[in-house]
């Protein structure tokens, strides 16, 4: 009798986005004529560079002729696009990385979901809270969880809340976590921290043997000095972290699909009895067991994003988006709202006005303003009184969204 | 302290393919003069199909306009994708599918090796022996191999001998066992069964309340007309059965990556209390956090197989490799060898002659006349005494190796 995984069941179906769909989904249906504007989800609207989407071009005519055809690929990734990474996203701000440290994906979510097969499961996990769903639920299927208490939180995992009372920059934990993640630009907060409390926790991951799995998605975003655009920035990190990064929200592959993760070689976790093992030679093992590598294709539409001409129309790109978090960013404080994040990331998280949840806002903003957001707690526990919007949008869109929700009466 | 998942200690390097760089590395330094030709991996050669071509550059044009642009695209798969595959590969064959039953994936590989995720720790898994490393390789990292003994095999894997002696058919267990990975038309033998012994495995597995994780990754390859294209040709399979199918060797897709796995909804697994558990649910769960879905791009390349054109196109190539298996095939036949495979599968599979080893004969055919092919006990102990080539080679390069190959005195 083949047994299934039991630890699945422990969870709910993907609550919070098909509650967001049914309630949308009933309010058109009854309002057939209103025209709603989605600022929920975290999905790019402006289309791929030009630069990139002439790579594709010439690598799928490469595809059309014997003498220039690809077959498997390397199952890490081209040589091409990871020494464009190397250099420009990690020489470029000092960081040395060997070639066999970085492994070319098909996205972050895979990565920092994948991750979890090369750990023990026995390891105390920490996240922030709220947090990016992925993070959580792949220690649930994997069995470091524990059973869910009334409070929303699993028993098992260790979580730091960041509110606006602690300025969203979470505590040290009270006591030793094997496995932590932290992701900075923070989705869905929006908001980072310096330099200096970065420190703070690669510092307490190497007194505790701690492996941070650091989650810089939305690097690009930063726009403040003394935030780090790579872990690996600060002394000692290549010791503790593995950093993952993704093409999906600088360079607009969200439906394109390429990422990557470094997985430094000094980073160690260990064995029961206390052995050393390399994080880097598991992960490769991983990889080339249970994947296959990421379309020629796309890792050379990946590449271009480093050409001359891809990155000037990245930046472009996201100037655009940054001017629209500032658009609803100053929307919101006009309203009187307390807005957060929005400055080195393309979210914008609000606490909601008194007497408001995070739904019964939600539904506020979607019957008055037909504008959808996401609900904090959606997140977890901490995003609970918290609402997050989107600087995804088009221009018009996001006008037009933020003039609707300064007419509605709270 | 960060522990590792001390499954992965227990994997050897990937031996294999490595020894045999490491043996074509050191001839061919030593001479550099001669040409070597592969017929060692199983990878195509050919372009991709025109239609397929095509239909790339118009998606790649699509995400250049904001109009037309795709982000985030459903987990699973477009809908214009799956509902081409129910159509052409199983409706046309009498199978009816639902939509929600059909995963678009990046491979065949990234397939049969997560599906271990959904499955219970305390499994017993069976494959036939020769056999693709993955299945057995990511049974070991989930904690279901037990230990490496003398003979080559894992304690708790049970090993279905696949030899001359029984015809490449397997024998049905003699115990229960709870996860059976069955590939058919089989790599590496290139052999298959007919409708009549699937049916047997089917029936088995009712009986034992086993999962089959079928592999029909070479189904386009099937020229004889009592091979099943799909296990769910053989009544009572959609409650027994996962298939999986890659559009890697019918559309040249090794270097492009689409694949698809079936898992029908009428197939359960079940809780240690012998609760009921659909596996599609679960599938789904494991596929939609850990996984965003093929590229856009690359989704519309694999519709184009299904047009009229592309079918076409398709059905040239693999006639193209299968001539090459005929090739191969007669010229082994007239140097006296035991041939099999090569007629419903680009693989042909040899018994190594009186007083040669796998590796023996691999270094013979290396040395003498400068072709590379795959040593059969790389696939498991019953492959000692075998030798895979494959078919995928382009034609000079094949009628130049078998000429050679018929030059050699044993």
């Amino acid at each position: 009798m083949a047994l299934v995984n039991e630890n699945y069941l422990k969870l709910k179906g993907s609550y919070l986005f098909s509650e967001i769909a049914k309630r949308v989904g009933a309010f058109s249906s009854e309002n057939p004529d209103k025209k709603i504007i989605r600022l929920g989800i975290g999905d790019v609207t402006q289309p791929l560079p030009d630069a990139c989407i002439k790579a594709m071009h010439n690598a799928v005519d490469e595809m059309s002729n014997a003498k220039t055809f690809r077959g498997y690929g390397p199952e890490r990734g081209y040589d091409f696009l990871i020494d464009k990474i190397i250099e420009n996203d990690y020489l470029a701000r000092g960081i040395q990385l060997d070639f066999d440290e970085v492994f070319i994906s098909d996205g972050a979510k895979s990565d920092t979901g994948n991750i979890v097969d090369i750990f023990g499961g026995d390891n105390i996990v920490a996240v922030t809270d709220p947090v990016y769903p992925v993070y959580v639920d792949t220690n649930v299927m994997s069995g470091r969880s524990g059973t869910m208490g009334d409070d929303g939180k699993w028993s098992d995992i260790l979580y730091l809340s960041c509110t606006k009372e602690n300025n969203f920059v979470p505590k040290l934990p009270d006591k030793r976590v094997d496995m932590l993640y932290l992701c900075f630009p923070n989705n869905p907060t929006g908001t980072t921290i310096t330099k200096e409390e970065l420190k703070k926790w690669v510092d307490y991951a190497k007194e505790n043997r701690t492996v941070i799995l650091y989650d810089a998605a939305y690097e690009a975003y930063i726009t403040e000095d003394n935030v780090a655009h790579s872990i690996y920035e600060i002394e000692g990190a290549k010791e503790v972290a593995i950093e993952f990064r993704s093409f999906s929200k600088n360079a607009g592959f969200t439906g394109t699909r390429c990422a990557f993760a470094v997985v430094p070689k000094q980073l160690h976790a260990y064995t029961q009895s206390g052995e050393k093992v390399q994080l880097n030679g598991l992960w490769n093992r991983r990889q080339s067991t249970k994947f296959n590598g990421v379309p020629y294709i796309i890792q050379r539409g990946a590449e271009a994003v480093y050409s001359d001409e891809g990155k000037a129309q990245i930046k472009e790109t996201i100037n655009y988006y940054m001017e629209n978090a500032k658009i609803i960013t100053a929307g919101l404080k006009e309203m009187g709202l307390s807005v957060f994040g929005g400055v080195n990331a393309p979210y914008i998280w609000l606490k909601t006005p008194d007497g408001y949840t995070s739904w019964s806002f939600f539904d506020k903003l979607l019957k008055d303003a037909n504008v959808v957001g996401t609900p904090g707690e959606g997140f977890g526990p901490s995003g609970k009184g918290y609402f997050r919007l989107t600087a995804f949008g088009n221009r018009q869109n996001t006008i037009d969204a933020v003039s609707r929700l300064k007419s509605i009466k709270f």
